[in-house]
Order: C-alpha cells, then structure tokens, then sequence
C-alpha cells in the first residue's frame, strides 16, 4: 500500500476513525458495517466506505469492517506502531497536565521527562515522570532519543525555546504558545499548533450567530 | 452588514486573523497592507484582501487596513464584545490550566468558577477563582448567568455531567473529554470540542511521512 496516494483530507479525519474503532474494541466489537458506523460518528456510510477504501478492501459487502485489523492499520498510517519519546518543556498546569494523560502511551507517545526553569521543582515528579532543569536539555534530548517536544510555555518565550530544542535533535513540536510557530521554524520541522483562545472564539462565534436567529425567530 | 453572508471557511479563518491584528495593535501598528499582513500570516494577499472585504471596504488601495477598526469589526463578529461568564468543570491540572490564562478574559471570557467533586480542594483558589462543588452547579449556574462551561473531566463522566449543565442553563460546552459530545447532547447546545490526543496523531503523521521521504531520498 502506498501512503503517498491517500489526499490529506482523508489524514485529516483518520485520527477520529482511530478513536471510534478503539472505543468499539474496548466494547468487545470485532466487526461493524459501514452503515452502524455512519451512526456513531455522524458521517455518512458513503464518505465512511471512500475514506476506508483506502486501507484496501477488507470491508466485505454485507459482512462489515474487521474492527481490528483497521485500527492496526490506521494506526501503522498515523506512526503508532512505533514509540515515540516525547518532553514536555514547561511544568506548569498545562504541562503537567499533558504528563498525566496515560493515554497519550498507549498511542505510542511516552513522556520521558518534563522540563522547567523553576529550581523549586527540580527532581520532583508528575506520575513517574521527573521534572528537569531547561540546562540539562542539551544532554537530554540526544541521549534519550527525544522525538517530540511539547511546548507549555508562554509565547514571549515559545520562540527561542523551539529554536534550542530543534539544535538539540528534536524534530516535532506540539505548541500551545500562542504564536504560529510554523511559520518562524525551519521548514523540516513538523509543527502542530493548539489554538485554545481561537477554539473558544469559535465557540463563541457559534454561540452569538445562535443567539442573533433566535431573536430574529421570534 | 449581515453576518449570514459570511462562509463558514471564512468564519474559521477569524480567529487567526483576529490574533494577529492584536499582536499589531500591540506593536503599536495602526495600519498594514494586505501585502505585508500576507507576509506575516504566510497566506496570499488575494487571500486576505477577499476574506476581509466581507467586512466592508475599509482597506483602501495603497493606504491600507485600519488595524484598529478590523480588529474591532472581527471582534463583533466573534461575540467578543461582551462579556461571557464561564465556568470550568473539574478542577485538575488541565482546569486550573485554562483557570490560569487570563488572556481569555481581555477577549471576553470571563471565568466565574471552578468545579469539582473533591472535598479537599473546596474553598481553594486559583488566581482569585474559587473551587465549589459539584452539587452547587444548579444554582450556581443561573445565579450568575453562565453561559459556557469547560468541561475538563474524564470521558466516563463528561456525558451525564455534560447533561446537567445544559439543564441547569449552560448554552455552549467547551469540551476537552475525548468524545464527540456534540453528537450526545440536544441540537441547540453549542460545543466545541478539543480532541488532544487526535492532534498529537496528526503530527506523529506529518513527523512519520517526513521520515519515510527521508529515507527515499537517500
């Protein structure tokens, strides 16, 4: 099977096909056709066959998806099947909150360390994980094959910390600074943005647009 | 103007555009060109000059966007100039996280609350804003005119908490559980949903497809 070949808007959508094939494995479902599937997750059975065509044609007309054997192989398209090591630079709330989520490890992702400045929680840890001193980075990151950094820091600092972490050998970056890091990065440096602030802004819209035509309904 | 006229894709892009009018307000820029404003954001001026003539024709050839006056106008859009009472249920790491942003605030956001089902944080604060229980959420809720909740609680308990909220008046849930609570709840409950972990998928994607090239390459 050739990856190159799948369009980026079927990538877009496999992460949640991975999710909801986990939740079916979980509930003990081995096989479930494209029409069950359409119910759960709101799309429809047409676009679910076209996007899982993709992944060869193990969906048999009138016997359904292996539940199984699909979640591999999204899985084995989405890089899971490796692990990935993976700091989490900035201890604060929000770091350590991304150190607490055990099941990032379970998709391959295991948080090896997080980082601070703060001498106050030097050596003390989240889960099992230790908190480092930002200096002991340099060493941390080669020895440790660190993959993925996520980045829980303030965007004034966002910037020259990314910079740091790609001379030390880290190739991806998972940036909650409020600052379009792609953009300021070496172009081989995989980015992945979090937005919070535009996510609520776009609540928000829906929020104020659903307000207006209920008044206007009246 | 009105506001239905507006696509859904640009709608999206807002956000985004509102951000960085702010950043140029910060830096004390009261006009740009959609030439320079395309630099910055790396999207093409035609781009830009389209997506903003939806808000009137106040970007004048050769003299430029009034930054002051698009921020506003984008601003209004949004719903950001009022004030929205939030409350965030379940006060862990990621809760006190978002807790501790008070850049939600200046666009509007105003965080009354926290809420949790633990006896031991009751009463504590974060920045100025108090931990309550649970059981306080049904009069809470109208008393101080919530209109949106973050919901910052795991999977197995977001649905049925998720349910109270809007009973008890919740319009909009901001939901960081990982689940599609969109599809759970009534229609004219606004949420938005931060998946996380699909966003580490999608870079673990982009960081595994680099790879693969690389090794082509050689």
């Amino acid at each position: 099977m050739d990856e190159k070949l799948i369009s980026k808007a079927v990538i877009r959508r496999l992460p949640r096909y991975y999710r909801y094939l986990g939740d079916l494995l979980d509930d003990g479902v081995e096989r479930i056709s494209s029409g069950e599937l359409s119910n759960r997750m709101k799309v429809t059975a047409s676009q679910i066959r076209q996007d899982l065509n993709n992944f060869g044609g193990f969906g048999q007309q009138g016997y359904g998806y292996n539940v199984r054997y699909l979640y591999a192989e999204i899985g084995k398209i989405l890089g899971l099947n490796h692990t990935h090591n993976m700091i989490i630079v900035g201890a604060g709330n929000l770091g350590q909150a991304l150190a607490n989520y055990k099941s990032f490890e379970n998709s391959g992702f295991k948080t090896v360390a997080l980082f601070d400045v703060n001498p106050a929680v030097k050596g003390k840890k989240v889960r099992d994980i230790e908190i480092h001193m930002m200096n002991e980075l340099s060493e941390f990151i080669p020895d440790h094959h660190v993959e993925i950094a996520a980045l829980t820091l303030p965007k004034s600092e966002a910037v020259s910390v990314a910079e740091k972490l790609v001379d030390y050998g880290v190739k991806a970056i998972w940036n909650f600074a409020h600052t379009d890091l792609n953009l300021l990065l070496p172009e081989d440096v995989v980015v992945e943005n979090v937005h919070l602030a535009e996510s609520l802004m776009r609540l928000s819209y829906n929020l104020t647009t659903k307000k207006d035509s209920k008044v206007e309904e009246k």
